[in-house]
Parts: structure tokens; sequence; C-alpha cells
């Protein structure tokens, strides 16, 4: 890679990480870690996700006793304000992240689009 | 977003766009496309990829008709230097796009990795 990409990839990257957006996403984060209860119940959550996700990817049944749990995991976790607040800045961080995904990619875009004509 | 990120995915997408790998990328692409017969050999190739990936995500079964079928395709690919150059170019081009995103998602990557531990 030339070093003029390297450059201006960790020119955003030091943006990113300079951004509002990302300090107060990692405020966030440090106030669930340091609160043992949020903490868990946020491990708890992403845990649960992660086998939902591993199951309906091996085409596996999720269990009505699977769904109760997880409806009551989901309802503590709307609860919990601190993880409400950090699932909300990590919603803004996602989408920032797929703008500065479609803004770097658009000179490849625009070679398929020239191709697929 | 903050006007500091925008202008530094626009740097990067700057950087992208003029870095010799895209040139040559562009290159290749215009060649394929100027020769009628690589082109329509090449667009066989990307339905024929598109279907069996649907087919796979749809857990649908792939005929051994298909896979012969397929399997000439792709012998008629490697033999055309024309192509063959245009996916060994695409191929180096995902891997810088790979290699950006890493730089660029560090951020996010160290403040997940410190809410696992
Ligand atoms: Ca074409
Ligand atoms: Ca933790």
């Amino acid at each position: 890679m030339s070093v003029n990409l390297h450059d201006s990839a960790y020119e955003l990257e030091k943006a990113l990480r300079n951004s509002d957006e990302y300090k107060t996403l990692k405020r966030l984060y440090d106030e669930v870690n340091a609160d043992p209860s949020s903490n868990q119940l946020f491990e708890k959550f992403r845990n649960m996700q992660l086998q939902m996700q591993q199951k309906q990817m091996m085409g596996q049944d999720i269990s009505q006793e699977e769904i109760a749990q997880a409806q009551i995991i989901v309802t503590d976790v709307q609860k919990n304000e601190k993880i409400s607040k950090l699932m909300d800045a990590e919603q803004r961080m996602s989408m920032i992240v797929q703008e500065l995904n479609q803004i770097i990619v658009k000179p490849l875009e625009e070679l398929y689009g020239s191709v697929e004509k």
C-alpha cells in the first residue's frame, strides 16, 4: 500500500478517535464497565445476542423458553439507563462508520457501476 | 458527523482514487469493458457467482449440471488474460480496503476489547 494511503487512513483513525461521538461512546462504555450490575447484564445481553445469531446461522430452532428468557434480558437492558445510553451511542457510531465507508469506497462503486452497464 | 471526520474521509477517498492500485484496477476494467468477448464472459462469470451465492444462502441444492457449467466458465475465465489480470487487481484492492478498514476501526476494537475483559 502506498505511503499516502496509509497516512490518510491514520489521519482518519485519529479524527475518529478525537471525535465527540467516539469520546461519548468511550465514556459510556467506561460507565457500564465501572458498574458491576450493569456490566454483568450487558455481558448477559451480548452473549444472548451471539447465541441467537449462531442458532439462526446454523438453522437451529429457538425454543419458546429461550425467547421468554431473551425478552426478560431485553426488558432489563431497556430499563438500565447506562446500557440504553451506551447502545444509542453504539448505533450512532455504527452509522458514522457506515457513512465513512460509503465515502471511501465510492471510487470502487463507480468502477463496478461502469462494468455493470 | 464532524467536519473533521468528513474531511479526513474525503482525503482518504482521494488518496484511494489517486493510488497506483486504483488506477491499475480502472485500466484493467476499461480493457475488459472494451473487449466484447471478455466483457460478455466476465458478466457470465459474475452472474454465475451471484446465483451460486444466492442458492447457498437460501439452502438450495446446486445440481451436478450447474457445477459442470460453472467449471466451464471458470476455465474460460482463467484462460482469459484480461479477466485474470482484472481479478488479481480486484483481489489486491480488496486487501487494501480491508487494511484501511482495520486501521480506521482500531479505536472501536480497543473499546470492545476493554469491555470484553
Ligand atoms: Ca460491461
Ligand atoms: Ca466488562
